[in-house]
């Protein structure tokens, strides 16, 4: 399928939605894929079924502190670089590029590689939604070594990672992207078409364009986006929606601390009978709370939209007085089997709280 | 020239005392290389002279806090992946190693790297002493690019860097150091045997030989080996020395701060008139006033050296009440061109002193 620019759109505002509130302020993302449009060059995505077994695919993505990225601004050809970096490292050319993470701008930048370079990119990903750390991926869980992978920088600087462990990849990559500045441009989890096919959470591009063109939609003939998402939901993998909260922004505490954008959300009901929604989040939204009891917990998407508009709002975005609706997603089975949950599940982030699916929470 | 066992604790106790209190402990590389002649290699140091202009010398070292190294240990063979991980990365087989830094175990490292891989080891090394961070090398003064640099640990785990800058060389290497637990194992300055009879401090490693010896033949026969090693130092490039102060250790402030050890220590003087030494501290001893008023500078030696022995005290091993004897001496002209100065003088350490030739200071 090649990407148009009305496409480009509707997938940018899908994966920001998807996202579940991280992954990179998407807008920059779509800048980048639209510059590229305007050098005459095209996107061309693929299904993962396309892919020759034995074909080499390299994944592609930023690292680092949404909060960061919209104050320092990618150069473009960074993660173009770190590509053709493990290329010459592995000494085999990439077949396809594809997302390790389909939130915010992580989408996007495969994009960006794939048009420059004339690769193919994968439709389908490595979390399904967007996570703040590099093991936190069904390449890892379901058995694909996260390294040898490449950080590069807006300089041309260049590191080469690797470790049998990832837990070991993602501390030291964090310590090169904070050192490259708290953003830095990767490739990594270099795989082969029969890996793809096995691990990855699959079509979530398409799916983040179908998202992003129903909420286009139900504004423009002016429906209820919210209702529009949740009557989509179901003819996907992502099976369940609901609006969990409403209300308004009254504080907000962010830091960037670690590398990560690091922080938590409280909202106030509308009505006074809903109480105080706080939302814990390391880059993306991790786990929301009502009065302490909790509502939605990661890997669930938990989204901050727009009231009126259903926009997603990604946490460095998030500002006092904004009214949101807070939508929770059950995720696809591949993302909550006990080996998931061990490696994304709310152990993972130190909560003391079990994995319940949103279909479950009251 | 094959090392012998008696030759190297010499060379130990030569390049603690090149090493101006830091470079890593002694010890350590002394137990090192011996476990390797345990296991019947051996150890061949190589005149500059000796390597054709057009072979490939692969320096190796340890990188970190000397605080640090001595409670993680290495296992031993992080130096040696680093160097194979660069030939693999570069597609050349090293014809030999060398120090990159002669003071401390990083005069000992390249010797277990030589012996292990059966490579000779150059005489010679990039800084004439030890300095703190990557980018302070002789290489880098005189053209030598520091990166494509390999940097392992004790799991395995191996970072490639490459930067057309030093200082971001220093700073993303220090970085993945630091995630390491604080020290780390590198291979860097990749160089042909033209730059390296163009750019290296040369016969570092047989000076510090000939130190540790004079050393230890002064006591063997009772003779005042401060005295002899001031006699010694005329005929070497390090062509002069003197005793700055002699006093009693009365304070040590020392932490482990952003990968390097740093503090500082002062210095009681023996007698009333001469007054208290402030030594600052960044793994080396980099400065040393009297009542506020400079008495040696780098990239000038400071030497801390037991009172009555002359074994020089590396800064991680300096306690309160020790009796010591501070000696400056001179380094070769090589190593204070304007260019080695910007690189490594005063100013690169932040102080706002010029350098001033310990022959001139009173």
């Amino acid at each position: 399928m090649k990407l148009s620019r009305a496409d480009l759109k509707d997938l940018c505002r899908g994966a920001a939605f998807l996202g579940t509130g991280g992954g990179g302020n998407p807008y920059i993302g779509r800048l980048m894929v639209e510059q590229a449009m305007d050098l005459g060059h095209s996107v061309e995505i693929i299904d993962p079924s396309e892919v020759p077994d034995d074909a080499l695919v390299i994944p592609t993505a930023m690292m680092g502190a949404p909060t960061v990225l919209i104050e320092k601004l990618p150069r473009g050809d960074e993660a173009i670089k770190s590509l053709q970096k493990l290329e010459q490292f592995i000494g085999r050319k990439a077949y396809a590029t594809m997302p390790i993470e389909v939130g915010g701008i992580n989408s996007t930048i495969p994009l960006v590689v794939g048009a420059h370079l004339g690769l193919p990119v994968v439709d389908g990903d490595g979390m399904g939604r967007a996570f703040p750390e590099l093991q936190m991926e069904t390449f890892a869980v379901y058995g694909v070594p996260g390294t040898p992978m490449a950080i590069s920088n807006e300089y041309g600087d260049c590191t080469l990672i690797e470790t049998h462990n990832n837990w070991m990849m993602e501390w030291l990559a964090r310590g090169v992207a904070i050192r490259m500045g708290g953003a830095a441009y990767i490739a990594e989890y270099v795989m082969n078409g029969a890996d793809v096919k096995r691990t990855a959470v699959p079509n979530t591009l398409s799916l983040a364009l179908k998202i992003g063109k129903c909420i286009r939609e139900a504004r423009e003939r002016h429906a209820d986006p919210m209702q529009a998402l949740i009557d989509l939901l179901p003819k996907t993998p992502y099976s369940f929606g609901k609006i969990i909260f409403t209300g308004k922004i009254v504080d907000i505490k962010r830091e960037t601390r670690a590398g990560f954008a690091q922080g938590r959300a409280r909202i106030q009901g509308t009505d006074s009978w809903q109480g105080l929604m706080e939302i814990e989040i390391q880059n993306e939204n991790l786990i929301a709370r009502v009065d302490g009891k909790v509502r939605a917990i990661v890997p669930d998407l938990i989204c901050v939209l727009d009231n009126e508009t259903a926009e997603p709002i990604t946490t460095e975005e998030l500002r006092y007085g904004q009214r949101v609706a807070v939508m929770a997603v059950a995720v696809p089975p591949i993302m909550r089997t006990p080996e998931a949950l061990a490696v994304f599940g709310p152990k993972a982030f130190g909560f003391d709280h079990p994995f319940t699916p949103i279909e479950q929470l009251g």
